[in-house]
Protein backbone atom coordinates (compact mmCIF):
# COMPACT_ATOMS: atom_id res chain seq x y z
CA UNK A 1 0.00 0.00 0.00
CA UNK A 2 0.94 3.41 -0.98
CA UNK A 3 0.34 6.01 1.97
CA UNK A 4 -1.92 9.00 -0.37
CA UNK A 5 -1.34 12.80 1.60
CA UNK A 6 -1.20 16.16 0.23
CA UNK A 7 1.61 17.09 2.52
CA UNK A 8 4.07 14.09 1.53
CA UNK A 9 2.48 14.76 -2.19
CA UNK A 10 3.82 18.07 -1.65
CA UNK A 11 7.70 17.23 -0.67
CA UNK A 12 7.38 15.04 -3.36
CA UNK A 13 6.42 17.75 -5.94
CA UNK A 14 9.22 20.33 -5.00
CA UNK A 15 11.74 19.88 -7.86
CA UNK A 16 14.71 21.88 -8.41
CA UNK A 17 13.64 24.59 -11.11
CA UNK A 18 16.35 26.41 -13.19
CA UNK A 19 13.51 28.48 -15.65
CA UNK A 20 10.78 30.75 -14.32
CA UNK A 21 8.00 33.18 -15.86
CA UNK A 22 8.73 37.21 -15.53
CA UNK A 23 5.89 37.71 -12.83
CA UNK A 24 7.19 38.71 -9.67
CA UNK A 25 6.47 37.34 -6.18
CA UNK A 26 4.59 40.05 -3.98
CA UNK A 27 5.63 40.62 -0.70
CA UNK A 28 2.60 39.01 1.61
CA UNK A 29 4.29 35.18 -0.82
CA UNK A 30 7.58 36.18 0.37
CA UNK A 31 6.71 37.00 4.00
CA UNK A 32 5.15 33.32 4.25
CA UNK A 33 7.76 31.69 3.13
CA UNK A 34 9.88 33.63 6.11
CA UNK A 35 7.50 32.51 7.90
CA UNK A 36 7.79 28.75 7.18
CA UNK A 37 11.45 29.46 7.12
CA UNK A 38 11.67 30.75 10.82
CA UNK A 39 9.08 27.49 11.82
CA UNK A 40 12.03 24.99 11.62
CA UNK A 41 13.75 23.78 14.66
CA UNK A 42 16.81 24.77 15.80
CA UNK A 43 19.50 22.93 17.92
CA UNK A 44 18.57 24.96 21.88
CA UNK A 45 15.54 26.82 19.61
CA UNK A 46 18.77 29.10 19.26
CA UNK A 47 17.38 30.03 15.55
CA UNK A 48 20.90 31.10 14.47
CA UNK A 49 19.32 32.56 11.03
CA UNK A 50 19.08 35.78 8.96
CA UNK A 51 17.25 35.79 6.10
CA UNK A 52 18.15 38.45 3.14
CA UNK A 53 15.19 38.81 -0.15
CA UNK A 54 16.56 40.09 -3.26
CA UNK A 55 13.92 40.89 -5.85
CA UNK A 56 16.24 43.95 -7.03
CA UNK A 57 17.26 42.69 -10.50
CA UNK A 58 20.52 44.64 -10.28
CA UNK A 59 21.61 42.46 -7.22
CA UNK A 60 20.06 39.23 -8.77
CA UNK A 61 21.77 39.83 -11.85
CA UNK A 62 24.58 40.41 -10.17
CA UNK A 63 23.81 36.83 -8.59
CA UNK A 64 23.20 35.32 -12.11
CA UNK A 65 26.60 37.02 -13.76
CA UNK A 66 29.31 35.87 -10.96
CA UNK A 67 27.97 32.54 -9.22
CA UNK A 68 28.51 29.32 -11.01
CA UNK A 69 25.19 27.61 -10.46
CA UNK A 70 23.48 31.01 -9.83
CA UNK A 71 22.71 31.72 -13.45
CA UNK A 72 17.98 31.68 -12.96
CA UNK A 73 15.59 34.43 -14.54
CA UNK A 74 13.99 34.23 -10.66
CA UNK A 75 12.55 37.39 -9.63
CA UNK A 76 13.64 36.56 -5.86
CA UNK A 77 15.47 34.70 -4.12
CA UNK A 78 16.08 34.14 -0.28
CA UNK A 79 19.48 33.71 0.88
CA UNK A 80 19.65 32.43 4.00
CA UNK A 81 22.54 33.26 6.44
CA UNK A 82 23.78 31.67 9.63
CA UNK A 83 24.44 34.27 12.25
CA UNK A 84 25.36 32.21 15.85
CA UNK A 85 26.32 35.31 17.65
CA UNK A 86 22.66 35.95 17.48
CA UNK A 87 22.53 33.49 20.56
CA UNK A 88 25.20 33.34 23.88
CA UNK A 89 24.30 29.36 23.84
CA UNK A 90 27.41 27.43 22.19
CA UNK A 91 24.45 25.10 20.30
CA UNK A 92 24.56 27.82 17.81
CA UNK A 93 28.32 27.87 16.55
CA UNK A 94 28.19 23.69 16.53
CA UNK A 95 24.51 23.35 14.73
CA UNK A 96 23.98 26.43 12.40
CA UNK A 97 24.18 24.76 9.24
CA UNK A 98 21.76 22.12 10.21
CA UNK A 99 19.39 24.58 11.63
CA UNK A 100 19.73 26.86 8.65
CA UNK A 101 19.51 24.30 6.32
CA UNK A 102 15.82 22.67 7.91
CA UNK A 103 14.40 26.52 7.44
CA UNK A 104 16.17 26.38 4.01
CA UNK A 105 13.74 23.17 3.31
CA UNK A 106 11.22 24.44 5.15
CA UNK A 107 10.98 27.77 2.70
CA UNK A 108 11.32 25.31 -0.63
CA UNK A 109 8.40 22.84 0.83
CA UNK A 110 5.98 25.83 1.59
CA UNK A 111 6.82 27.93 -1.85
CA UNK A 112 5.97 24.04 -3.33
CA UNK A 113 2.75 24.26 -1.73
CA UNK A 114 2.09 27.94 -2.86
CA UNK A 115 2.39 26.38 -6.33
CA UNK A 116 5.78 28.30 -6.27
CA UNK A 117 9.24 26.76 -8.21
CA UNK A 118 12.41 26.96 -6.05
CA UNK A 119 15.95 25.84 -6.54
CA UNK A 120 18.56 25.80 -3.80
CA UNK A 121 22.08 27.19 -4.67
CA UNK A 122 24.84 25.97 -2.15
CA UNK A 123 26.82 28.84 -0.85
CA UNK A 124 28.68 28.05 2.34
CA UNK A 125 31.68 26.35 2.33
CA UNK A 126 32.66 27.21 -0.92
CA UNK A 127 34.81 30.06 -0.39
CA UNK A 128 34.72 31.85 -3.49
CA UNK A 129 30.81 31.67 -3.57
CA UNK A 130 30.53 32.70 0.17
CA UNK A 131 33.13 35.94 -0.86
CA UNK A 132 30.69 36.85 -3.89
CA UNK A 133 27.40 36.86 -2.12
CA UNK A 134 29.31 38.78 0.89
CA UNK A 135 30.37 41.43 -1.46
CA UNK A 136 27.10 41.77 -3.29
CA UNK A 137 24.48 41.79 0.08
CA UNK A 138 27.40 44.01 1.94
CA UNK A 139 27.13 41.10 4.73
CA UNK A 140 29.77 41.80 7.63
CA UNK A 141 32.20 38.67 8.70
CA UNK A 142 30.13 37.02 10.78
CA UNK A 143 27.20 36.43 8.88
CA UNK A 144 27.67 33.33 6.82
CA UNK A 145 25.83 33.19 3.67
CA UNK A 146 25.00 29.58 3.57
CA UNK A 147 22.07 28.58 0.59
CA UNK A 148 20.67 31.24 -1.92
CA UNK A 149 17.43 30.01 -2.76
CA UNK A 150 15.63 31.54 -5.87
CA UNK A 151 12.26 32.04 -5.98
CA UNK A 152 9.36 32.38 -8.61
CA UNK A 153 6.78 31.13 -11.10
CA UNK A 154 8.05 28.08 -12.92
CA UNK A 155 8.56 28.13 -16.61
CA UNK A 156 9.32 24.53 -16.57
CA UNK A 157 6.77 21.50 -14.93
CA UNK A 158 9.30 18.41 -13.70
CA UNK A 159 6.86 15.57 -12.24
CA UNK A 160 6.94 14.83 -8.20
CA UNK A 161 8.85 11.96 -7.21
CA UNK A 162 10.91 10.82 -4.58
CA UNK A 163 15.06 9.44 -4.58
CA UNK A 164 13.71 6.72 -2.68
CA UNK A 165 16.59 3.99 -2.52
CA UNK A 166 16.27 1.07 -0.56
CA UNK A 167 20.15 -0.21 -0.63
CA UNK A 168 19.99 3.32 1.84
CA UNK A 169 17.61 2.44 4.69
CA UNK A 170 18.76 -0.16 6.81
CA UNK A 171 16.91 -1.13 10.31
CA UNK A 172 17.82 -1.23 13.50
CA UNK A 173 21.59 -1.12 12.75
CA UNK A 174 24.73 -1.06 10.49
CA UNK A 175 24.81 -4.04 8.14
CA UNK A 176 27.97 -5.60 8.11
CA UNK A 177 28.11 -6.16 4.41
CA UNK A 178 27.95 -2.54 3.64
CA UNK A 179 30.20 -1.66 5.93
CA UNK A 180 33.20 -1.52 3.85
CA UNK A 181 33.79 1.99 1.83
CA UNK A 182 31.85 1.82 -1.27
CA UNK A 183 33.53 3.71 -4.58
CA UNK A 184 29.52 4.64 -5.64
CA UNK A 185 26.19 2.96 -5.17
CA UNK B 1 -3.63 39.73 4.95
CA UNK B 2 -2.07 36.03 5.99
CA UNK B 3 -1.96 33.27 3.87
CA UNK B 4 -3.98 30.28 4.22
CA UNK B 5 -2.46 27.31 3.37
CA UNK B 6 -2.29 23.63 4.62
CA UNK B 7 1.15 22.92 3.26
CA UNK B 8 1.85 26.36 5.60
CA UNK B 9 0.06 25.49 8.31
CA UNK B 10 1.52 21.66 8.12
CA UNK B 11 5.23 23.33 8.85
CA UNK B 12 3.73 25.87 11.49
CA UNK B 13 2.36 22.55 13.02
CA UNK B 14 5.55 20.57 13.24
CA UNK B 15 6.72 21.29 17.11
CA UNK B 16 9.31 19.01 18.92
CA UNK B 17 7.39 16.18 20.71
CA UNK B 18 9.09 14.82 23.96
CA UNK B 19 6.86 12.88 24.82
CA UNK B 20 4.67 9.78 22.94
CA UNK B 21 2.01 7.73 23.78
CA UNK B 22 3.24 3.62 23.50
CA UNK B 23 1.88 3.05 20.03
CA UNK B 24 4.28 1.98 17.51
CA UNK B 25 4.30 3.71 13.56
CA UNK B 26 4.00 0.80 11.42
CA UNK B 27 6.52 -0.20 8.65
CA UNK B 28 4.46 1.66 5.56
CA UNK B 29 4.62 4.96 7.85
CA UNK B 30 8.11 4.59 8.67
CA UNK B 31 8.68 3.90 4.41
CA UNK B 32 6.37 6.90 3.72
CA UNK B 33 8.47 8.93 5.88
CA UNK B 34 12.05 7.70 4.27
CA UNK B 35 10.20 8.68 0.91
CA UNK B 36 9.98 12.04 2.22
CA UNK B 37 13.73 12.22 2.95
CA UNK B 38 15.08 10.96 -0.22
CA UNK B 39 13.05 13.82 -2.13
CA UNK B 40 15.21 16.47 -0.54
CA UNK B 41 17.55 18.28 -2.81
CA UNK B 42 21.09 17.64 -2.60
CA UNK B 43 24.24 19.06 -4.18
CA UNK B 44 24.64 18.26 -7.83
CA UNK B 45 22.09 15.34 -7.01
CA UNK B 46 24.55 13.54 -4.77
CA UNK B 47 22.15 12.12 -2.50
CA UNK B 48 25.13 11.78 0.30
CA UNK B 49 22.82 9.94 3.06
CA UNK B 50 21.37 6.58 4.65
CA UNK B 51 19.35 5.93 7.09
CA UNK B 52 19.27 3.54 10.37
CA UNK B 53 15.51 2.83 11.17
CA UNK B 54 15.72 1.84 15.04
CA UNK B 55 12.39 0.37 16.22
CA UNK B 56 14.15 -2.18 18.87
CA UNK B 57 13.27 -1.58 22.19
CA UNK B 58 16.97 -2.19 23.54
CA UNK B 59 18.95 0.03 21.26
CA UNK B 60 15.97 2.60 22.00
CA UNK B 61 16.90 2.16 25.62
CA UNK B 62 20.35 2.49 25.18
CA UNK B 63 19.50 6.49 22.84
CA UNK B 64 17.42 7.10 26.16
CA UNK B 65 20.45 5.99 28.98
CA UNK B 66 23.21 7.06 26.84
CA UNK B 67 22.50 10.37 24.77
CA UNK B 68 22.34 13.87 26.27
CA UNK B 69 18.90 14.84 24.93
CA UNK B 70 17.82 11.74 24.06
CA UNK B 71 15.96 10.15 26.82
CA UNK B 72 12.25 10.14 24.80
CA UNK B 73 10.07 7.67 24.57
CA UNK B 74 9.34 7.35 21.01
CA UNK B 75 8.88 3.92 19.43
CA UNK B 76 11.17 4.63 16.80
CA UNK B 77 13.79 6.45 15.14
CA UNK B 78 15.39 7.34 12.33
CA UNK B 79 19.26 8.48 12.60
CA UNK B 80 19.79 10.67 8.90
CA UNK B 81 23.71 9.65 8.21
CA UNK B 82 26.02 11.36 5.81
CA UNK B 83 27.94 9.11 3.57
CA UNK B 84 29.94 11.04 0.87
CA UNK B 85 31.83 8.13 -0.29
CA UNK B 86 28.24 7.03 -1.72
CA UNK B 87 28.89 9.94 -4.38
CA UNK B 88 32.51 10.66 -6.51
CA UNK B 89 31.36 13.85 -6.89
CA UNK B 90 33.48 16.26 -4.21
CA UNK B 91 29.50 18.27 -3.77
CA UNK B 92 29.14 15.26 -1.38
CA UNK B 93 32.02 16.11 1.03
CA UNK B 94 30.99 20.05 1.10
CA UNK B 95 27.55 19.61 1.38
CA UNK B 96 26.29 16.22 3.31
CA UNK B 97 25.58 18.35 6.27
CA UNK B 98 23.26 20.70 4.57
CA UNK B 99 21.86 17.76 2.40
CA UNK B 100 20.76 14.99 5.15
CA UNK B 101 19.86 18.50 7.26
CA UNK B 102 17.14 18.87 4.26
CA UNK B 103 16.35 15.30 4.18
CA UNK B 104 15.99 14.93 7.87
CA UNK B 105 13.51 18.39 7.52
CA UNK B 106 10.91 16.51 4.97
CA UNK B 107 10.85 13.78 7.37
CA UNK B 108 9.73 16.06 10.30
CA UNK B 109 7.39 17.74 8.28
CA UNK B 110 6.07 14.64 6.62
CA UNK B 111 5.39 13.41 9.84
CA UNK B 112 3.54 16.32 11.47
CA UNK B 113 1.52 15.83 7.49
CA UNK B 114 0.78 12.31 9.02
CA UNK B 115 -0.30 12.99 12.43
CA UNK B 116 2.70 11.80 14.24
CA UNK B 117 4.83 13.88 16.35
CA UNK B 118 8.71 13.73 15.82
CA UNK B 119 12.02 15.69 17.40
CA UNK B 120 15.20 15.94 15.75
CA UNK B 121 18.00 15.59 18.48
CA UNK B 122 21.19 16.67 16.75
CA UNK B 123 24.21 14.27 16.48
CA UNK B 124 27.16 15.83 14.35
CA UNK B 125 29.46 18.15 15.29
CA UNK B 126 29.48 16.42 19.43
CA UNK B 127 32.21 14.03 18.80
CA UNK B 128 30.57 12.02 22.23
CA UNK B 129 27.51 11.92 20.81
CA UNK B 130 28.52 10.71 17.62
CA UNK B 131 31.42 8.19 19.61
CA UNK B 132 27.75 6.75 21.31
CA UNK B 133 25.59 6.11 17.92
CA UNK B 134 28.21 4.64 16.46
CA UNK B 135 28.54 2.05 18.95
CA UNK B 136 24.85 1.46 19.74
CA UNK B 137 24.16 1.45 15.42
CA UNK B 138 27.72 -0.18 14.85
CA UNK B 139 28.18 2.39 11.55
CA UNK B 140 31.80 2.15 10.41
CA UNK B 141 33.79 5.27 10.16
CA UNK B 142 32.67 6.51 6.74
CA UNK B 143 29.23 6.99 7.63
CA UNK B 144 28.60 9.63 9.56
CA UNK B 145 25.53 10.42 11.96
CA UNK B 146 24.12 13.80 11.85
CA UNK B 147 20.45 13.25 13.49
CA UNK B 148 18.42 11.20 15.44
CA UNK B 149 14.84 11.74 14.82
CA UNK B 150 12.19 10.17 17.30
CA UNK B 151 9.23 9.53 15.80
CA UNK B 152 5.55 8.26 17.39
CA UNK B 153 2.45 9.21 18.36
CA UNK B 154 2.38 12.30 20.35
CA UNK B 155 1.68 12.08 24.21
CA UNK B 156 1.38 15.92 24.23
CA UNK B 157 -0.03 18.56 22.56
CA UNK B 158 1.77 22.26 21.30
CA UNK B 159 -0.32 24.94 18.97
CA UNK B 160 0.95 25.43 15.53
CA UNK B 161 3.36 28.80 15.28
CA UNK B 162 5.64 29.95 13.37
CA UNK B 163 9.14 32.10 15.22
CA UNK B 164 9.24 34.85 12.91
CA UNK B 165 11.15 37.73 13.65
CA UNK B 166 11.10 40.89 11.98
CA UNK B 167 14.27 41.74 13.11
CA UNK B 168 15.80 38.62 11.31
CA UNK B 169 14.77 40.12 7.76
CA UNK B 170 16.67 42.39 5.80
CA UNK B 171 15.99 43.17 2.02
CA UNK B 172 17.96 43.46 -0.72
CA UNK B 173 21.12 43.52 1.33
CA UNK B 174 22.11 44.05 5.17
CA UNK B 175 21.45 47.32 6.91
CA UNK B 176 24.79 49.30 8.43
CA UNK B 177 22.94 49.40 11.36
CA UNK B 178 22.99 45.87 11.89
CA UNK B 179 26.68 45.34 10.87
CA UNK B 180 28.21 45.02 14.27
CA UNK B 181 28.47 42.17 15.72
CA UNK B 182 25.11 41.16 18.08
CA UNK B 183 25.76 40.26 21.97
CA UNK B 184 22.21 38.50 21.63
CA UNK B 185 18.79 39.66 19.81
Amino acid sequence: MVIKNQVLETIFSRRSIRRYTNESVDKETLDALLQAGMSAPSAMNCKPWEFIVVTDPNLLAQFRRRLLFGDRNAPAAIVVCGNPLLSTNPAAHLFWVQDCSAAAQNILVAATGLGLGSVWVGIHPVKEFIRIVREVLQLPRHVKPLALLYIGHPAEQKPARTQYNAMRIHWQSYPTSARKKPRTR
